[in-house]
């Protein structure tokens, strides 16, 4: 449900009160949030969508290999010096009453810079080069990498492992580092440094790198306590990979601490003074928990868009399998974050609206002037649980929690003659609320237990079908926050927090999380007959996860390599395009 | 890949030689075809879609159960009554020149009647029964009784199951003559027969109820050498089913012999003559051997349309696993015939050009003045084997064979956010080939040898695609005989040889086979590339097919539990409509 509505006024007055702004870096648009600090109001947004956008299928012409997913700096860049300036003179905004800009980007999106930190992509040497681009999130071609270096992990019996559910991701930093040095040498050995987009956007604005520890923490395989691995162990992955500090550096700063100001030579340009503050970056989701009003344990955040982000903290840390990571003070300070996720979620709804929607159903939505969405909905919510007698593993994208396998991918079954389109799309969102309740329920059987959702994002407000059946399939209250910049404004609240009480922000997050977090919009309570039926389907569920999951992964481990296998004629390794 | 275009001349210039009328009725219209008996060609033809078609939604305004499919009398009396005509019309043809009439329909399709062969659904008394209504071949609301008399048939170690492949399908005679005796026994009390439509129309056409033994022995346990299944084995399987004879009869007649001769009162209508000879009827699909010129062990024979059926010969008795049937003399006079049979086909592919493909698509066939079909073979004719890593499992109306299990239904993995409509269509394709395949290995595997495959039928015709990956998929060469009418002239062959030579027809199957069977049109051999690809794709498959299929079969069988469930409070067992 990608949004590429126009920028907008909001429905409030020009204020005079101090703002802190909120930039949110999606995976296809970016989004900047002015916070009034006073009222805890958003007073002015913007949404840029990327020009470029996701590039998974070529780079200039040329085809890019399957499971690759690049994006160009310049869109990075262009939310900032256009949408700045939009909220401003939205909201009527003075640079002077800006106190503070937080900054958030889906992680781990990474890109190679120079010892300037301009990418290396801009450089007329380089920019044939895939490698040199940023690497989405979603960039999964690292994944043999990945699974080599939890293979070493385990052998060696590294004790970072359990902090990542015993599993490393191909999402992360160093399978997408490897991959270069092995694909390509002369990409790795010009790049000075590595950096998270986020860590990028801040050293842009501020003139400084200073890396923020959350994301070292979830991504990059550091910890507060233990560092990082040893060069021992990156060796016994790669022997000629001896230098795996050299790109990303070892200093990290925490989140809500400030990491500068607005150059002065950028300042005119942003609109913004020199004196602004700008906090330490951020990881998109994780952002969201001082936003949503997640206070200690219990609950569990959903962030909800192109994929599902889940946080939940406790106060002493827990190791447990199926999740992605757990980092100190990583979600909010003084407690263990822990982050889980399911990888496509409002993909996936597109995947189907785009791919497998008839022409009678969009001319039906178009008669009853509703989106394609709005018109399945409508369809979808006058079918009983269990109706269909389908079922799907939400895998469209690999499975992040529990199984950590970008390999794995998308099932549809109970097929037959009658089966309707409305079936299969609430099949799909039954699928990723199952894929949440197998999270939750491990979460629960490993000692945090989880007794509420809070759901935020622009998913949860467009969809109450979704948040009931999310209700009715796991048992548990759903609250929806009312908002739909949450990434943003927890952005903001950072930022506010980065600049503290004497400069028109706040002393500490948990004072700024009371003032700012936004309200809660509706409460979804479980039906008890439909979670009954879904007791039932989720049993079968959970059967059929296990087998296509685990016991019998290599399936679509197999039919994957096929696949692979099929298009290689068209791309070689290392190769510059 | 239905076919609804209008009657049309075909390019042959009127015939004063014999001729014989075939009558095909598939699942949604019927088929008449005038052969010429001196030239093998086919003069004129007719195809008349059914008014009411499958009812299996709703009758008269009320929501029928899931699985149930009825169909209307009156659609097969129209095809008769506007077909025969039309093609003497068309092909210029005289009453005396038409020797006989052939009549083949699907099966088992099987309606009450009572003693003067008056369907009971045409009387104002039973018309709001749905159980008064024909069942057709896919009404599959029988199941839980077809388990019930396999389970007791293995309990009592009865000899006919292994003619059955060791499993009774809920599409026969019995499981749907039981399912009304025990839900709606005023129904069952009230008709003098339950007959088979083909063997209605006969009765219609010559006034005599003469029952075909292939289609007895093929749906209604019946065997030249053993009679039919005792009535200790019905009422084991339900105590009060004590006369299961009394609706069915026990005089059966072979395949090409004599029913009788058109009605006088009914000769004018139809525009035949009294004299015209009507042979016993047959099966739809099983008519087709003489038509595409099998005539011995070896080659499988593939009757492609909205289903497949396979028919095989052997010299010897084969009792194997996984056939829906062998009867003695059920294909060709003098062979053992296997039937074997995959449920969903055409029906399958045209689910997803209707329920599946974005308007983009449908656009851009427009423009292309290409049918949705063919535009999405062209699109998936340009993907190599294995490279959209999806797989099916073609059970979109359950399993016929090799599991013979109407409960199971379709599945779909390997799904991503890349996935593209035509690679969906591709994997049905193929699905539906690694379907095939599995048989052709069981016959194999249990010492009735396949080597080649002689496909007919309007798909093999329309999609080229579908029959190279058949060769590839496969490994054997497929021969696709030159005619859109094959099950019409297998009908038309049956009879001229129930005629019999002095009145025009042949002397025996073999003689008029040798004359009237349909020549090649197209030869495809394997691919040895794409074959190798398909191996290891087949592999997974067969894994796949075995777990969803057989070990973990529970799994359909439960969500289709759960929707029969969610369905129950709209209909009740024996209620009145």
């Amino acid at each position: 449900m990608s949004v590429t509505r126009a920028s907008e006024p909001l429905p409030h007055p020009p204020s005079l009160s101090s703002i802190a702004i909120g930039v949110d870096y999606g995976t296809e648009s970016g989004r900047v949030l002015a916070l009034d600090l006073a009222k805890g109001t958003e007073v002015a947004r913007s949404v840029i969508v990327y020009g470029h956008g996701v590039m998974d299928r070529e780079l200039d012409g040329v085809t890019l290999p399957p499971d690759w997913a690049l994006t160009h700096p310049q869109d990075y860049l262009d939310v900032l010096h256009q949408g700045i300036p939009e909220v401003l003179a939205q909201g009527n905004i003075r640079a002077q009453q800006v106190v503070a800009v937080g900054i958030d980007v889906t992680a781990c999106t990474v890109l190679p810079v120079d010892a300037s930190g301009s990418p290396l992509c801009f450089s007329p040497e380089w920019k044939k080069r895939p490698h040199a681009w940023p690497k989405l999130w979603k960039h999964h071609a690292a994944q043999a990498i990945a699974d080599r270096m939890t293979e070493v992990a385990q052998t060696r019996g590294e004790s970072f492992l359990a902090r990542y559910g015993g599993r490393l991701s191909s999402e992360w930093y160093f399978p997408k580092l490897i991959q270069i040095f092995e694909e390509d040498p002369e990409v790795y050995h010009a790049m000075a440094r590595f950096i998270e987009v986020t860590d990028w956007l801040v050293w842009y604005l501020t003139g400084h790198e200073r890396r923020s520890s959350g994301v070292a923490g979830y991504k990059a395989l550091w910890s507060e306590t233990e560092g990082l691995p040893s060069r021992d162990y990156f060796t016994a992955v790669n022997a000629a990979f001896d230098s795996p500090l050299a790109k990303l550096g070892t200093q990290f700063y925490p989140l809500g601490t400030p990491a500068g100001t607005i150059r002065p030579d950028l300042a005119p340009d942003l609109g913004l003074s020199p004196e602004t503050s700008v906090a330490v970056g951020n990881v998109d989701s994780m952002v969201a928990a001082p936003a949503v009003g997640l206070e200690g344990p219990g609950a569990l955040v959903m962030v909800m868009g192109t994929s599902i982000c889940h946080l939940t903290v406790t106060e002493h840390e827990v190791r447990l399998p199926g999740i992605t990571g757990v980092v100190k003070d990583g979600v909010l300070p003084s407690w263990y974050g822990y982050e889980a996720g399911q990888a496509a979620v409002g993909d996936m709804f597109a995947w189907f609206v785009q791919q497998a929607v008839p022409s009678a159903y969009q001319d039906a939505a178009r008669t009853a002037h509703l989106s394609l969405y709005e018109y399945l909905e409508s369809l979808a919510q006058d079918l009983s649980p269990g109706e269909s007698g389908l079922m799907a593993l939400d895998w469209w994208n690999g499975n992040r929690s529990i199984l950590g396998d970008a390999d794995l991918e998308g099932a549809l079954i109970g097929l037959s003659l009658a089966t309707r389109p409305e079936e299969i799309y609430r099949t799909l969102l039954e699928s990723v609320a199952m894929g949440t309740r197998i999270i939750v329920d491990n979460f629960s059987e490993h000692g945090v237990p989880i007794t509420r959702l809070l759901a935020c994002g622009g998913l949860p407000l467009k969809s109450p079908l979704l948040m009931q059946i999310y209700a009715d399939v796991t048992g548990l209250p759903v609250l929806v926050s009312d908002s739909e910049e949450i990434p943003a404004r927890g952005s903001a609240i950072f930022g506010a927090v980065a600049a503290g009480h004497d400069r028109g922000g706040f002393a500490s997050l948990g004072e700024a999380s009371r003032m700012l977090a936004a309200p809660i919009r509706t409460r979804y309570a479980p039906t008890p007959e439909a979670h009954a039926v879904y007791q039932e389907i989720y049993a079968i569920y959970r059967e059929l996860y296990q087998q296509l999951g685990t016991t019998s992964s290599e399936w679509m481990h197999r039919l994957k390599a096929i696949r692979l296998q099929a298009h290689r004629p068209r791309y070689r390794k290392g190769e510059s395009l």
